[in-house]
């Protein structure tokens, strides 16, 4: 399978570049029969565009999404779904000038050594544009697992920098434009952003996943394991350099009497492993984090090379996030979803449909 | 591909359980012309091995690998290489009291939910005895690697609980059972380790590992990105539950102006990235970490249910390490050769071998 | 990989139905470089389209492709290359009385009873306006082959019903509607057709593709021979029943000392294998053969049911070929090199660049 | 995924050389709970064993299966499967004059160009020896498809050489050594094979392989047809030069009106599709055939080149069967059960199993 496609059984490929005629995908292998139309796109990708607060990347993305196949009278017919989205506020020119020099931090200068040629307006192909497809891609999933096996797959920003949350509300994270999940902490997080901004830096964040009503069962050892898949899939977001399962890093200085999730006929009795065991969901939430780097594109300037590896200064002035972090939270509830459906499909073919044995502990849900 | 392989061009597929007769691998795409011998792999596997010092698990694997195909008159023919190693010391008496009881913390009840039966002689498929295989691949993907690209793979214990390296020598990694790279510091962690051990206890650990010589241009995006590779082979080794690449999670809380490592015509001036950009490599050294919970096999007795979802006390007698991390060092340094083995075959099927284009800033290696 | 996808290192993706808003297809793992335009692929989809001689579909396609991504200032760039044809004159009307029955000899039946749901309009995906985009694909695939190792992949009507060339000329093929390779017969050949529409029925045909100066050594056994992938690619063409390599069939009452290929240092005395030994190339043009069916859709009426089970009577009045077959060539050329061009790119992961071993003996060219 | 391995849910890699230590397969995907035992295997793999008459090679292989993993107390766990056969009486002598020299029309040449490096003794990876393994295999999915589907895979010799059945009865097959369904004829056939022998010569054979009981739906368009992966994995097979799905070449001269099978509420009136429409099963039998080449092992001389270039003498005096076509049917009948089973999984991955929606019409078996 080649580098630009995702998943087993339900396949994702995507294609486009940040300042190309269109960005787009095919989905291959979802089910028949599933009810999907272009304006339900619409909220997961509000969710991800830029433009949507003055803490995001002004670049005003329509994305209007095209059905170009797969779907007839509304439903899926089990054939592929490709989805396009025309680029058009793609102001070229503002990348003129680096497209002789290699922003440090960025992938200018591996595209250019592995390819020897490569696409430099806005980034080309390894924009964070590209993520706006699997945003896309993981409604169709997040339909489907929802309607057939009541999963939610939700995510909110865990560390704004080295600001964290001091309270949870779910209700809370979809209420603010930083996917925060304490109302109270909004107007911290907005002065943070605005001396970020003023002072021409970025910054990094962390992102976590939750899905609960995962079933027991879903997951393939020994190399298509369900914590292995979600971190090839998180760690393909670009400015992703870490993933945790459960309590991951944390895990580290744990006692084993602590970590191992102890069972009772009601249930798990704590939740360390984030729902997956040997590879394989356990029935509690599948919980997972990504750690995201601060975005290399800032004003302050730096020192790099040129095509001719000559020394030069750069400075990013196109308009970008000062934490890019922020907009991920979809972007890895799509990949989290992605993998979820994938699996759930997986382990219908070798293991027939969930339902053929009743789990002997209750799921459990809990932030 | 099925879900006991790894790799693309370089394929991997394991077999075997813990108590079965004989574990195994079938390595498919390797070059011809590598030269291969059994006793090559003894050094490996040693490492790897239980029963070598009083920290590990007393279970003694003899671990004789037998090469069944694809090496003719001492070198690779370039058909698939199948190794073997019979199961020997299997005390399967050990386990008969635990199977009918999920051990908690282990793959026992999501195996059983998943399949509706399970091998439960030593964990059966989810024993970790199965990384034995992947340290032996290893061996060939090192091999290769070394002897085309002068590429070096190597790990190292970069955290045992909560106690970290004060400081840093390669040569003491190799002279010590912890794979610890601070020679003044290990009869501190002997002592540690006789302290849990007489609690009945376990405890987390993190590795390290480190590819130098890697040159630029390994890595396929979007979705077959050399750090997302990563991801998922270290993820699918047991126990771990989190993986960072360069910084990892130290970059949430970093600023931009910090983390983009810059460049001049003499080199990067830092490695934060972790020797990849836009999941392909920089030339820089590749470096990931790995976190490992502590193993859930431990004396002190634990509360979970049997196949009939009854209350029942577990406590785990067999022959267990304290800290499967310890040994876990020589287990994640094969999976990233593995990984990088695969990326090289594949960069070079598209982009030709490498030195087509020469890299513009010098490779630098340092710890 | 999903089951829209074709080949291992370059992957074709195809979607669309055939009255759906467009049709496209994704093509990944094109190597860096090769410079491609939008009007490099209408030759290639002149010779596939209808509406072009009388005894073809009436359908006019205009076919214009649009590239989407992976091209810039004209030269791939090692990103997945996007190509999308919109559909025009799609008539969806004749098809409304078909929605609810099933045309014998078509796909109706199975894709109802396997999605329980389908695109009806002129066979949705099962149309053979899927193959529009293999010849799209199989431009790049090509001009790659042609630019970097100088294979041509060509191919001509080798029989129509029973009917078959009395002498072959390379440049008569491109001459007649036909792909004749005997401009003698074409007058012939016109007459069966008329006869044939005027009957209003369909027939047979039989398309042989031969590829010159393909390299010894392209092919992987077991599972991914030459010539095992070349017959996955060619009876993956709509209404292809058989595939022969070489001699094919014809080999059955052969003896062996007929059949081998003798070998002398000026070269190979003979080529029934087809240019492939063991599932590798060895040097000696590649040539495969496909089987038509008759089209089914005929103006006969014909038994079928509904779907309630009803027995009905289809007579097909849309615009179609009374020989399929004509205008597969084309799509068989395709096939042929887009699997040639993944060979290669396999071939050269593997084992590096064809040139490493110099040939013993001379290739050779004949039809 | 390797080229070594075969199938998508239910992957095959086989591994081993003819002369090496040992042969062997790693089955994955395998639902759980199916009841295998080494003795399972006996039947088929003496059906295609040497040594059985002396029509056949005279090298006796005991051929006793290993079962090295995936199957505990009796039935398989959803692990990996590995068997193993130790090759026993190779005798590598036999060999030892062609090791420089290329048998023409055997894939001496192609692989020593290809790897650069061969395994001559008996074929190495290249010999018919490996397909045991594809038979093996073939005796799980046959009963699996058996017990959940009561799908039937069975093949018989369709043709030796010129010589045609002239009779049918499925219960003749498997009481002569020819797999002959017409008994009255094979008194002819060991007289032909004697004068065979006598000359030293070889000749070719058409097997064919039916499977009743096939649920319709199964085959997943564009790529992953039922009749395309029918078609690699027969043209997989060793000296098989082309495949037909019902008809095959025979729709080449038919009209629509003949070829397309009409439907009637008690069923399809005809089957020249084979059970097969556009890459789908209808319900009826699934029909393939293969031509299978003459052996180039033969006493007859002839003329062939040596590693460096210079014309040879090539006589094959090894223990080879004048018609390796009889010994192929239960190879076929284990490619096409292959299949079948993978294609049983993928449709209960994407579409629910089998049964959701009843055949509007009946299956119906017939030879």
């Amino acid at each position: 399978m080649s580098s630009n496609s995702f998943g087993k059984l339900l396949t994702v490929t995507t294609f486009g570049e940040s300042h190309g005629p269109a960005i787009g995908c095919v989905i291959d292998g979802c089910p028949p029969g599933l009810a999907i139309a272009p304006e339900d796109f619409r909220a997961d990708l509000d969710r991800r565009a830029t433009g949507k607060s003055r803490h995001t990347s002004q670049r005003r993305e329509a994305d209007d999404i095209e059905i170009l196949s797969g779907v007839y009278e509304g439903v899926t017919t089990g054939t592929p779904i490709a989805l396009v989205i025309r680029n058009t506020d793609a102001r070229s020119k503002d990348y003129n000038d680096i497209a002789e020099r290699f922003r440090p931090g960025h992938a200018d200068y591996t595209y250019w050594h592995k390819y020897g040629v490569r696409d430099p307006r806005g980034g080309g192909r390894s924009s964070a544009r590209e993520t706006t497809m699997r945003v896309a891609a993981g409604v169709v999933a997040k339909r489907w697992l929802a309607e057939r096996y009541g999963v939610r797959v939700r995510g909110w920003l865990a560390a704004l920098g080295d600001v964290t949350p001091r309270a949870f509300d779910w209700d809370a994270v979809e209420e603010n434009p930083f996917f925060w999940p304490d109302a109270a902490m909004v107007p911290e997080l907005e002065a943070f952003m605005d001396r970020l901004r003023k002072s021409g830096d970025s910054v990094g964040a962390r992102v976590t996943v939750l899905a609960d009503n995962v079933p027991p069962g879903w997951g393939e050892p020994i190399y298509g394991k369900l914590d292995g898949e979600l971190a090839a899939a998180l760690m393909s977001i670009n400015a992703v350099k870490g993933v945790e399962i459960g309590d991951g890093f944390g895990a580290v200085a744990q006692r084993g009497s602590t970590h191992r999730d102890e069972i009772t006929p009601e249930g798990f009795l704590s939740n360390h492993a984030g729902g997956i065991l040997g590879g394989i969901s356990t029935g509690q939430d599948v919980i997972a984090s990504i750690a995201l780097k601060p975005t290399s594109s800032i004003l302050i300037p730096g020192r790099s090379v040129n095509v001719r590896g000559e020394p030069v200064e750069v400075v990013t002035k196109g308009r970008h996030d000062p934490c890019v972090g922020i907009r991920a939270t979809p972007i890895a509830e799509a990949m989290v979803a992605l993998v979820l459906m994938d699996q759930a499909l997986r382990h219908r073919a070798q293991c027939g449909d969930v339902g053929a044995m009743k789990p002997l502990i209750p799921a459990k849900t809990a932030p």
